[in-house]
């Protein structure tokens, strides 16, 4: 049977998702739970391959195993048990054999999350950029919706990254503020290596007044990385859900 | 001269804000911040002494000094210099040479944080209590307010600690809910060892039909410790105001 779990974690002591020689990864962490509840190596594809640092609250990742021999309800309970306090699974369903995790995802949201304040915040100096200068705030809400639709997002991947289309659409793009927390939440269909952080950083730079919302057209159109803003750090980063 | 100082900090490596001799304090960690950017030892009085993995926003902490060489404004980043990161320093002024941190403070408010889900977040892990079991809203809701007011709250404080009167008063004590995450705000002028977090478990035990809403006048009344509710687990709690 093949078994798709979603799963939280808190990304900042990981070297990301996946699996390398250089770094403890929660791929690892899950791969060598589901091993020990089940007594045999057990591989897991996921989702997305959150970065080094990249929080989650609705990361998925699938395994085929021949028989379980643990009701699916219980199976988020006992793998937890075996998973550091940073990794949690919160849901363990049965999907076709064919299912993939990663190519058969309809929609992701991510939320990046940043402190603006003058002084940081010890409470959320792992899960929130901290930023003490200006922003005009109204000039980031009106450039968010520029992103919504069908684009070519060239100009907002990593420099170096090779997917085959730059073409990606988003659902939703907005910006909220609460107090001194501003949180991005971005949907879409599928994205570029790194460019959420990028949407962040380019957003950010709106805020500054060093790019003009109604810009944001151009930039795209003109597939060029060095005219968007900065990629962002991770760790405002988190991948909330995965739509199948 | 006399300078107060607000400071933010998480709680979960510390024992608690005031210095002791088995555990590493933020009162300590402080001090040795005054005396390296001082070059003289530099005693601190607290505002609440908060407990072992409790948190702050707004802790207030005052020292006297002879000539502080730093302008006030600038205070704030030099000390944040020699904190670690887990405690911030975000404002510094001057107040009058009798003024007491602790025994003029107005009005202080507090926060504690549920996470009211199945399964643990590993986000929220450090700053909010995960409760897995099925809690009645309406009637927690309806429970807090049952605690507004100038009341005997002897029912709701630690056994054995010996405040002078248990009478306190509290100007707001209320709930919300946002997805999973239960947070409740009380706010007095002055609590007794424990009491926000008595009254946390005492609505939990509301929540879960143990006590109604309605009894809670007659705990108070009984300024018995054992009809009130389990003290809840620090870590939920943070102290977010202290008004002067």
């Amino acid at each position: 049977m093949h078994i798709l779990l979603t799963l939280s974690y808190e990304g900042t002591c990981y070297g990301g998702w996946q699996r390398q020689a250089n770094a403890v990864t929660v791929q690892e962490k899950l791969e060598e739970a589901l091993a020990r509840v089940f007594q045999t190596p057990i591989p897991v594809t996921g989702a997305s391959r959150t970065d080094a640092g990249v929080h989650a609250l609705g990361q998925a990742a699938s395994f085929h195993i021949e028989n379980a021999k643990i009701p699916l309800a219980k199976m988020p309970v006992v793998l937890n048990r075996c998973l550091p306090e940073d990794i949690v699974v919160t849901e363990a369903r049965q999907v076709a054999d064919s299912f993939s995790p990663r190519f058969d995802a309809k929609e992701k949201t991510y939320r990046y999350q940043i402190w603006h304040n003058r002084f940081p915040n010890p409470l959320l100096r792992r899960t929130a950029l901290f930023f003490p200068y200006p922003l005009d705030m109204d000039q980031m809400v009106e450039a968010a919706p520029h992103f919504v639709g069908r684009h070519d997002f060239a100009a907002f991947r990593a420099a170096g990254s090779s997917a085959k289309t730059t073409v990606r659409e988003l659902y939703a793009c907005g910006l909220t503020r609460t107090d001194s927390i501003i949180t991005l939440t971005v949907c879409g269909g599928g994205f570029l290596y790194n460019m959420v952080r990028i949407i962040a950083g380019t957003l950010l730079y709106v805020g500054q007044n060093k790019i003009q919302p109604d810009a944001i057209g151009a930039i795209m159109d003109s597939r060029d990385r060095t005219r968007a803003g900065k990629t962002v750090p991770p760790h405002g980063l988190t991948l909330l859900e995965i739509k199948y």
